[in-house]
């Protein structure tokens, strides 16, 4: 049985030494650890192996490291997720894709569009696809639809695949450190609408993708990946559209691999991952 | 001999071949050329080679094109630059050595600088430094006293090689399309002072430098080189700092290059690139 | 009507004008033309809108540059395509997803593969599949079959994506020019079987990925685009495949995206590419 | 007091633990520890802080992991190097101006080069410069040379900045692992001479540079650091050679930064690099 360890606890002397110790009574293999210290704080992650009774271990942990610490034990298995999209098909297409070839760790139980235009290409693969439209109705209301339609599935994170809607502080309480969105500019550049106009206007010479965790202030959560290519004079703001689509997918498909293998640890507004 | 023959015009049809019959006639050859079409604006490079009289030619060109063109035509030859300094030595000395084994198209004629640290390094290379220090003394006082200085040299570009102070409206008046900046950040991200504590403070994943021409919005010239790195949490601001000398260096070297090939148009806030 | 013109002929003095001037008095508009002189030949390609009788257009040119020029007019039309793969999805996929959304500037007229893995997954798309298998069979008899099933589609170029099978010299010399494959190494690197392997084997700390157009030397053929990515000890040969996969399907994409807008020449080993 | 601890042995259950067990006993803090399993073996390192008897905490680690473990223990200090180089000043200049302002973790001791074009750029910074020909005279005869003259320095490495030499077996032999040489190719690509022209000739689509120990295979050893530029096909080699530059003294900077800080193991014909 495999297991990633993550802990996150006020730094002190011999902290690595005392959880190994722990580790190893419990007779655990570690088959790789990393950690980092960072404002006083110690980050913590193994990837364990062995046969142990996972609640007794963690019980050992809480109470060498003390109630305050952030002591999580995830057995390995593919996370549970529902995507929300709206018109454009590139990064939901690559999920769709990875997750039929099973290069995803991840299985999609649902798809929630607020159009549907892509309903063709999710039905294609036999995945549940939800149109909530946001149109004639307030925010309030059309994420209420939406609350409500995600009751009916189990999932570990919301993934928002070129969801062209920003979430209400109510909504995004709901699922803190549990979503996350692909915004297309290197961020902090070109937050809000349209990116690719404002890079346009800008004149810049490179544009990007970022993924990262949506928190309450618009594309400022944390942090997970962030990508760029060149462009030139010669790029429209829809060339660049066209030009960002790959590094849009490729930044996203990145970020979930490492959610997915329970590899980061959200510290404030940032992110560690190991 | 060779020559860079710039034109910037209203789009019209015909333009190349009208521009290529000029050439043809007064037994030019075109070595290569280049050519955008953006907002109706007609952009044209070409590199020429052939033994012909100058102003006839332009003159020609003028006739043909009318007086709202922009013609210029440059000789091939090395340029003229001032490098403004302040105390960091990784800009200023990649200049230094590429100036030294003659990789750079241009003749360094002097550094001015804010502080003394850099004084030692320069005179290895038998180039006047100027220490004008901004201490005790107003902005339009130590900018009149680098304008006086500036005045013993002849010069085609000034080249803020990391000059940590911010240039007033009128000193950038005097020199408009002829002064580049490097700048620590990739631009319009983290404008201002200490762009790696704002990255730092952001959690982001990657630092870049933007190379661009000097206006009267700080920072917010037209761009003419970017690039990135990818860093991680482990990186202070200070390691950011460290991480980020080679991509300055590297993207302002890049950008001179182009700069000394006359291979740039500024058209209102961007540059076209040839 | 848009057209695409390339020229490629001996260097000479004045041809750029004498081209011009023909596409002048054919009162075509030139949106975009490029040209690059190498190993004294002249490569011109140019982006033509007008309507003009193309037979008489390029019997003109030809009149005057003679008959050794090569010279090509190419009406804006989305290219024919037959790709060819095995069993991994990945590039395929990319390309299916794209070709849905109308992002990819081609037909995709059929998939020909060697296994039977990737069935389902084209039968998603309603694009013909057709299974070749090369198991009991030789080589010659295998691609006997394929020649014979390619005999019912029109197509103008086919694609390899992960076709894992060595094509012989004489399939490849009924399609010359008209074969790209996607290798996954940086070529000249790895050429051959797993390069992943060799990868691993030599210890490399980037991999990459190589799209070319087949020629009858194994993975030498004219190489069109290459990108790479960094990794690090910890990268088993399984996590290079896996990592390499975003820059297979991107070096592809990009590549045929240069290809379908007629914007590669190849002249001996090399392409030129605008 | 700073130390890097490191640790290569044979994978065991615990082997963590235990280590761990030993630092804490001798009440040493762990700054900072990264560890990696591979083909069977351990790999492990640590920056420690703290007051302790070297000898003595290495001899417990001995006793404790047996003979056959490797185990290193330096104490935080600026390595000391000689520099050989040919005529090239690009990768010298770069250490030369990074060792004046401080920014190297290196004392160059001396640079030794073949020729003498360099002597005039070392002398600005007081550092001896010996020239050793290599003309009229055998290889073992110059070698012998470099030999005697290297007896007159205390060294940790040897740098190749652009030597462009091959050193004989003997010679290597002498300085196992620690010789660091910069290749201008992503290697295993265009070994040997003129990679530059190698790579002109195969119409790439990237050009870059590689740092490796030197060991008695040319251009074979174990990598440290590779990165890479796009070029197009308007770049002959020379122009590869230039633009090349830039990418070869970054990424010689980097592996030198990795090696000065002790970061890198060498295993069979790889390099671990926490």
């Amino acid at each position: 049985m495999h297991y990633v360890l993550k802990i996150c606890t006020k730094d002190a002397k011999g902290l690595i030494y005392r959880i190994a110790d722990v580790i190893f009574k419990y007779h655990i293999n570690i088959i790789k650890n990393d950690e980092f210290v960072g404002e006083e704080m110690f980050f913590f992650r193994a990837l364990l192996e062995g046969e142990f009774e996972p609640k007794a271990f963690v019980g050992t942990l809480e109470a060498m490291l003390g109630e305050r610490a952030l002591i999580e034990l995830h057995e390995k298995r593919k996370k549970d997720i529902v995507i929300f999209a709206t018109k454009e098909s590139h990064c939901l297409g690559d999920l769709l894709i990875r997750h039929y070839s099973n290069e995803l760790e991840a299985n999609i139980k649902a798809v929630i569009s607020n159009h549907n235009e892509l309903k063709d290409l999710v039905d294609k693969f036999n995945i549940p696809y939800h149109l909530i439209s946001a149109e004639n109705t307030s925010r309030e209301e059309q994420e209420g639809r939406v609350l409500e339609c995600l009751e009916n599935y189990q999932f570990d994170y919301l993934v928002l695949a070129k969801y062209m809607r920003i979430l209400s502080p109510n909504f995004v309480r709901h699922f803190e450190g549990r979503i996350i969105n692909i915004h297309h500019s290197f961020l902090p550049a070109f937050i809000g609408a349209n990116p690719y106009k404002q890079a346009f206007e800008r004149g810049v010479k490179i544009i990007g993708a970022t993924a990262h965790f949506v928190n309450n202030n618009l594309d400022e959560g944390p942090i997970i990946t962030q990508d760029v290519i060149n462009i030139n004079h010669e790029f429209s703001w829809k060339q660049m559209q066209e030009a960002g689509r790959n590094v849009e997918k490729n930044v996203l498909s990145h970020a979930l691999d490492l959610v997915f293998e329970d590899r980061i640890f959200i510290h404030k507004n940032k992110t560690i991952i190991f």
